[in-house]
């Protein structure tokens, strides 16, 4: 199914609102799923509304809820996010973070009992639209291996650091597993193999079988203990400064619900002019950019450059659905 | 060699004296330095400390140079290192960052013609002992590749993570490179392979023989595209936020001096009693280390652990140095 943009959001929306989202929640959150759809990130976009409906239903998310201040300390402050949808409380942290380091010119935003957030790069975005530099993570259900363990006992943790730049602004957006379990069953659905290895079979052997890390539960860290330290680390202190859950304390229900929640933003402008920041962020690019290419067939890019381009494509093209998630949108659009 | 801890910081400070430095910096820097090879990180203890030596004899680093304010933006102050020695200048700019985080909840000092900072680890325990959460970072010149490439173009921006915990602080020291050039460098030596693919050999093969990466000099970011995402990321928030030198600026030279840092610290007690922080933190590490170990020889750990025990050890039955490394100690000694 090809859709255009417009469509989806409209569509969205008329589904959150049938699911007692009041106007202002379901027109914001429609826009960031379906813009997350249209950048090529579907994962996080329509292919999860269907769950996050579910969600919904199961009380799990408040459709109306939003973030209210629990304690400010100058640059820091702690937000509750009562359970709200989590694309719109780090919709709304995220702007609170860039205008509080408008004031301190570095601030933290924290949030306890958020949602899962869908595609952090959405806020790291935001903030460099808003010339602001952001770092932001949150802390998730244990789905990976400490190291030297098999047994799935800390969250792949997904961080985004964005800086604003503007030929295209610089955003990296990433999990700390190697591949996501929604990789692993794209992969496994097609029945191909991973470039690298993903994680543990049963048998504690390193594969490149996604069906086998399905299977186990064992998703590998990037850079194996590198990795699973980071994750520790991120989970120590998104739960610590935001007095929220743990990914242990998440592991009690095993649900993407209740996570705890960091965003950290930065105003280069009290240091320079849009101009001056723009001049050291391209010269970087392009020094990255010039190095030469591993083989014929490989581009070097910037993380956030291939985004631009999917979005141009699929504004001009419309945004192509997957089939059985669309059947599934549909239903929910006429119960 | 074997060498007991306060000998060795006693011979490190007389060699700085006559070097040139003071006696502030000659103690402060001695101590350090001895400290990294206690915990058992003598590649950023003694082993570069005629390295360290030789860049005070060409001029890179001013032995007796103090970091100055810059610019003071509330929460964010820029500050000149003025190519004082790294780790002192890394050890005043994390005081810094926890007095000025007391005042703002979290804050953030920037660095600008610093110099290689050593075990960056050691500033994380410096705030973990004063109860903060430190996050600080440094560019470094190209030693790595960027994703699909093969030439060097990002550095491995070492990181630390720092959370205190009254058991044993929790801190990650990690450099974003799967393996350091010291770790090939030692592999190498001893005729061993890798335990995991640390980089290319000249024909753009992954490899896990490190001599054919030392040749090749192209190093593998941790996780592949993603390590080299976040290198891309860390020199452009060190570099925009303090005004210094970017990883292609530092290239001009290829010298371990002049680089870019960041220190941002968060105060927990504006939320929390010691206690609380503690409880928060020890429940995390304890699940952690409750995961099945993958064999029967594995044990689960969490970053920083092995350095508490090290330490103990190394106090107890003295500092085992290289003799090659002694040697050149004891010539500079004697200069």
């Amino acid at each position: 199914m090809i859709i255009q943009f417009n469509e989806l959001q409209k569509l969205l929306s008329s589904i959150l609102i049938k699911n007692g989202f009041d106007e202002e929640n379901a027109e914001l959150l429609s826009t960031i799923l379906s813009e997350n759809t249209l950048v090529g990130v579907a994962s996080h976009g329509v292919n999860r509304f269907p769950a996050l409906i579910k969600l919904v239903e199961m009380g799990h998310i408040q459709p109306n809820a939003k973030p209210t201040s629990v304690n400010s300390f100058g640059g820091w402050e702690q937000w509750d996010a009562n359970l709200g949808p989590g694309p719109l409380n780090a919709w709304r942290a995220t702007d609170r973070a860039v205008e509080l380091s408008k004031e301190h010119g570095v601030a933290c935003v924290t949030l306890k009992n958020s949602n899962h957030w869908m595609r952090p790069g959405a806020y790291g975005w935001k903030a460099a639209e808003a010339g602001h530099i952001l770092i932001c993570w949150t802390n998730a259900i244990p789905m990976m291996i400490p190291w030297e363990a098999r047994e799935p006992k800390v969250g792949n943790n997904p961080i985004t650091l964005a800086v604003p730049r503007s030929k295209g602004h610089i955003v990296l957006d990433m999990a700390l597993s190697q591949y996501s379990y929604g990789k692993l069953s794209t992969m496994r659905r097609e029945g191909r193999e991973l470039p690298y290895p993903g994680g543990y079979d049963n048998e504690g052997n390193l594969t490149t079988d996604p069906a086998a890390i399905y299977d186990s539960n064992l998703a590998l860290p990037i850079g194996y203990w590198k990795g699973a330290g980071m994750a520790i680390l991120f989970d120590l202190i998104a739960t610590i400064l935001s007095g929220g859950k743990s990914t242990n304390d998440l592991s009690e229900t095993m649900m993407d619900t209740g996570m705890s929640q960091i965003f950290i933003s930065f105003d280069p402008f009290k240091a320079y002019s849009a101009h001056a920041i723009n001049e050291i962020a391209d010269d970087i690019v392009q020094s990255v950019l010039s190095a030469k290419p591993l083989n014929e067939d490989t581009i070097v890019s910037y993380p956030g450059e291939r985004i631009i381009k999917t979005r141009e494509e699929n504004l001009k093209n419309g945004i192509t659905i997957d089939d059985v998630i669309w059947k599934k949108i549909k239903t929910l659009s006429l119960q």
